[in-house]
């Protein structure tokens, strides 16, 4: 896909429902420095608040659609917000299900305009078969026990702590809010089945070998809808180091009836046994913990008990950093 | 996808290459009964030659081009010929990769004479994602240790069998081939990523304890390319019944480089273990092993010790048929 023109300008919507922004809060955490602003209300990320003609003047290129909504529709709401955007002069990126290009008086007007709609979950670089050879560089990917367990935030802050450290890295993409982040990628569940692994190989391409790859995991091998995805993901990546990310205290698999989450240990020998085949050295190298749902006091026992039981770190990104971790590359290099 | 009409007319297209008709052959061994001719030369597959207007005649319903051709195109040669079973009024069926109803002269000379024309690969009924709920009826799927084995053949000789002793049983279509021989199916390797298992769920859905889904597999749960469709497929069958297909003396995987073929034990229990995410209850009922390349003494001896060491019986469907394994399941339904 093309690479979105940054800085951004994120667009909230009209609604009070704070799950229906995940993807621009993920922008505002992550990346601040690439946001200029926020359009709509009630909700805020606590940006300023700006029209499109105000956030084109700040410096803004692209106006973000960060929005999940029922289905994935663009709603006809929003329509007048975005047109007003394409007049400011600035490129529409959408990770919506439901096409920009699609809605005539959008498409025309940007192309009056001359600027570009992004529909990324539908601009995948013409797909290759997986290959499966060797590629150089070093790549660490996150997989899960399940979805929405923090693959994403987790590949982010790997990537901030080794960027403060002056490696050689770059965060690679597979999900919506993921593109936006880095402003490309590959959103492999939209992906045609045959190429999935194919189109990871090109994401992650052979590469310097002081080069590090953060790649963005998706679903969990036993998640019974999406394992397929993640399967080809694990061989597309051809990791060498595997960040396994779990949840504190979730005892199911997200919207699925009757399916536990997997036993940690299992989960792990599992993903490096399958991810042999392309990468046979392949090792864990930590434990993501999200713990969200519990104290600090349990999170840290749970997290020395696990790091104990499993011989690596094990850390919630969001509380304890990453940096335990990658003193773990550091030594590993020299 | 809808239907297809039925008998077929099949093209064989003018080229010299046997392989290229392997679809075609396919169906004429599978399915005599349905194939009232074929038009094209100089290839034959023994069916008597007709031309469209000829096959119309005999009662053809559907003009199948069952062609292999270099990236999936649709040779500009072949025009004339489709052009003409139109006139003649039959529905034309394409299993490549280019769209009949991208080629304007064929898509308007369909149009009014009111045929249908059938992109198999790209009619896919609208895909829900996987739920993973226990189904009812009995459901059989053929794996393998690399795509080519024989899963197809293996799943047809399966079904004719069980349908010569009065089984309750349908032959549930993955790819082209397999597609236009039971008339309807899901192309699995071109379905969106996210749907794979869900595509699946819907191709062999809830069903009366007496019947059987005889499911053709695709791929390998060990091919760097393909694994993630197996395992979308694995999950979304649900099979009670795997049958690993295995080819004699194929030392590596298909078309990549540098990887050997699996430890057959291996390879059955890395499905057995991540089948059971959706059947707890699956089982390996019996090897298919391809002896195409060796003679039928050493066929006979490898099937004998296969079938020693894992205790279920091993076959070559096309030597030895289904007979013995139909036994296993007759005699587990009493």
């Amino acid at each position: 896909m093309n690479a979105l023109k940054s800085p951004y300008l994120l667009f909230l919507g009209q609604g009070d429902n704070p799950l229906a922004i995940k993807t621009s809060r993920g922008l505002a955490q992550w990346r601040p420095d690439l946001c200029v602003g926020e359009t709509g209300a009630p909700l805020s990320l606590g940006l300023k608040k700006m029209t499109p003609t105000e956030g084109a003047k700040a410096g803004a290129k692209t106006f973000i659609i960060g929005l999940a909504s029922a289905g994935g529709r663009l709603d006809s709401k929003w329509t007048p917000t975005i047109l007003a955007a394409i007049e400011a002069g600035l490129d529409i990126a959408s990770g919506l299900h439901e096409k920009l290009s699609d809605i005539p008086e959008i498409k025309v007007a940007a192309q009056r305009k001359g600027v570009k709609l992004h529909d990324i979950r539908h601009q995948i670089d013409k797909p290759s078969v997986g290959k499966g050879t060797k590629r150089s560089g070093n790549r660490i990917l996150t997989v899960g026990t399940d979805c929405s367990v923090g693959k994403m935030y987790t590949a982010l802050a790997i990537e901030q702590e080794m960027k403060k450290r002056q490696f050689n890295v770059d965060f690679r993409a597979t999900g919506q809010t993921g593109i936006f982040i880095a402003g490309e990628g590959v959103p492999v569940d939209a992906v045609i089945s045959d190429f999935i692994s194919g189109a990871v190989e090109q994401l992650c391409p052979a590469h310097s070998s002081d080069h590090w790859d953060i790649i963005e995991g998706q679903g969990s091998l036993f998640n019974p809808a999406f394992a397929g995805v993640s399967l080809g993901l694990l061989h597309g990546a051809q990791a060498d180091v595997l960040v396994m990310c779990h949840e504190a205290n979730r005892t199911h698999i997200k919207d699925m009836t009757g399916f536990p989450i997997p036993d940690l240990k299992d989960c792990i020998e599992t993903n490096l046994k399958l991810a042999r085949l392309t990468n046979p050295d392949v090792r864990l190298g930590a434990i993501a913990l999200n713990c969200r749902v519990i104290d600090t006091d349990l999170a840290n026992q749970y997290c020395a008990s696990l790091s104990n039981q499993l011989s690596v770190p094990c850390f919630d990104p969001m509380i304890h950093g990453t940096s335990e971790f990658v003193d773990t590359l550091e030594s590993s290099q020299t």
